[in-house]
């Protein structure tokens, strides 16, 4: 008796067999496929979970995917990272297994399973936060995870936190979250960041010379000691972090926050130092602040989240769930 | 057979008799108690409904508070803007007239007063903000009203907005929504707003010589097209109004979000217009805007909001009426 969790990332499709208890008992991870229809996506979903599956009856199918996600018709119409933009989703993999799948956006997804079986478990007021390449979050409140009119009550990253920012977001808007701060901005907002200003550092040197430096080489930077990359960092990056959990502690009122993601992930102790020294420069004096905890899960937490939304399907998910019904006649 | 609704100011106490279907029956308003002790403003409240429910046999008591609430605890601990900062309200209404109560903040009543009577009846994805001396809100999504670990799942007046802004809040934080726009906070925003520029304008003149201007005084300038009030509110106010609308989007993903609170309602083509210049400078392109409303229950939001608390009440409060059903015993 097991569970099917399906993580569709920008890069990765990873499949797992999961047992009613969160645990992994089987998994594989490939590339998406760069070229072909609406299909193929699915198709290569299909194949993973018959070959992973084999003779084991599946209890259930839970999928998280990249957004943004058309939830009423179980497909993603356009995925601004990923090679094939559009493709379905709920239809043929319902048709494929005669079964019933429960559909949500990623971070609905891993704020599901932190809940049922991770460091959450049980806290009615979660989130679940990354930071990558994007910034991003799955929200439960009350116990209810948030969906909204189309599915985005938790596009936190898209939230404002410099009304006179001139930085554009890949979203088109300005000054958000997400812009100023995740992974793959970081790049440009420190191209603005030293605009009349000068370093002694390496950084700073090469940023002059090749017009570029990576996401990844600021933070070895930093870790160098580098003149530059702390400034940026201690003095900014930090306070574009902690102004935006705050406001996500702000919105929501949870009672933990768990960090997922490779920049946080990879830098814990950054970040809870970044959080020491401005959550109180930001925060409102009566809000109690949230518990902020790292995922246990590491890469395993987009399968473990989708199957746990086959486990126990949220009560706000469960319309769409219906809806998907119309695919097995 | 009716409703008793409480709206609990940090003014005046507004007490109404509602029916089923939310209208006002009868009601009555007076000043908050400026003295007293913790049962001076539930004294007043028992008073008060009793006066005005006469023989009619109440079906049901709900209360809209200012806030923060202890909801655990059915009181407000420390009410920022009130005479009395600290007092109860669910144990001697409960005690009283030996019913349970429904208590809720102002803004949560709001909302659920506009979900099953107002504007914005049936939207299972619904907002309800307030710009009047601070700015606030009630939240509903996917039909639940959110609650948060203590009730504070909503404070969206304390979103930060600027990472950069030198201006402290009320609540201690930096560069909040409330901070630079709310009406409370305006005659300091615009002081910091003029550093360093120059108008001919007599607002500019009366700020400059008396060191102050009211919020009226502000809005009053604009509509006779002073230089410095169409400089602040237009190329300002209106951005700072706006990125928090663009965030409450962003963060719930509501269908409709009603306007209340004297600013709002007494601007309402000054608000419309704001929002039709800045709305598509901050949002996310993929994100689908909020209808935009105003809401058509004036100062009676209040008392209709709180009835309706008792009318038909909300899973996430549910468990905070059993709660207080101990003051029964």
């Amino acid at each position: 008796m097991v569970y099917v969790g399906v993580d569709i990332g920008a890069t990765y499709i990873r499949v797992g067999l999961i047992d009613k208890n969160g645990n992994v008992i089987n998994k594989v991870k490939t590339k998406q496929p760069s070229t072909g229809d609406e299909n193929v996506v699915a198709n290569m979903i299909i194949r993973l979970i018959r070959d992973l599956a084999m003779d084991s009856s599946i209890e259930g199918i839970g999928i998280g995917s990249i957004g943004p996600l058309d939830l009423k018709e179980g497909i993603v119409p356009w995925a601004p990272n990923a090679p094939i933009r559009r493709f379905k989703v709920a239809e043929p993999i319902i048709k494929a297994f005669r079964m019933p799948v429960v559909l949500g956006n990623d971070a609905m997804a891993a704020v599901w399973g932190e809940y049922l079986f991770g460091i959450g478990k049980g806290a009615d007021n979660l989130i679940y936060m990354t930071f990558s390449t994007g910034i991003g979050a799955g929200i439960i409140v009350d116990g209810h995870l948030l969906v909204g009119k189309d599915g985005n009550a938790h596009e936190i990253g898209h939230l404002v936190i410099d009304i006179n920012s001139g930085i554009q977001c890949g979203c088109g808007g300005y000054g958000h979250w997400e812009a100023l701060g995740s992974g793959a901005n970081i790049p440009r907002v420190i191209k603005e960041f030293i605009k009349g200003k000068s370093y002694k550092s390496r950084l700073y040197d090469k940023l002059t010379k090749n017009g570029n430096v990576s996401t990844e080489e600021v933070f070895q930077a930093y870790y160098e000691g580098d003149e530059l990359a702390r400034d940026f960092i201690d003095n900014y990056l930090a306070r574009v972090y902690v102004a935006g959990l705050v406001n996500v502690i702000s919105a929501y009122d949870p009672e933990i926050i768990v960090l997922g993601g490779s920049m946080a992930l990879n830098n814990k102790d950054l970040f809870k130092g970044f959080i020491e020294r401005y959550l109180r420069h930001y925060l409102a004096i009566p809000i109690k602040p949230a518990r902020i905890e790292f995922t246990e899960f590491g890469d395993d937490v987009g399968i473990i989240g989708a199957a746990a939304l086959a486990i126990r399907t949220p009560d706000t998910l469960s319309k769409y769930v219906e809806r998907y019904k119309r695919f097995l006649s």
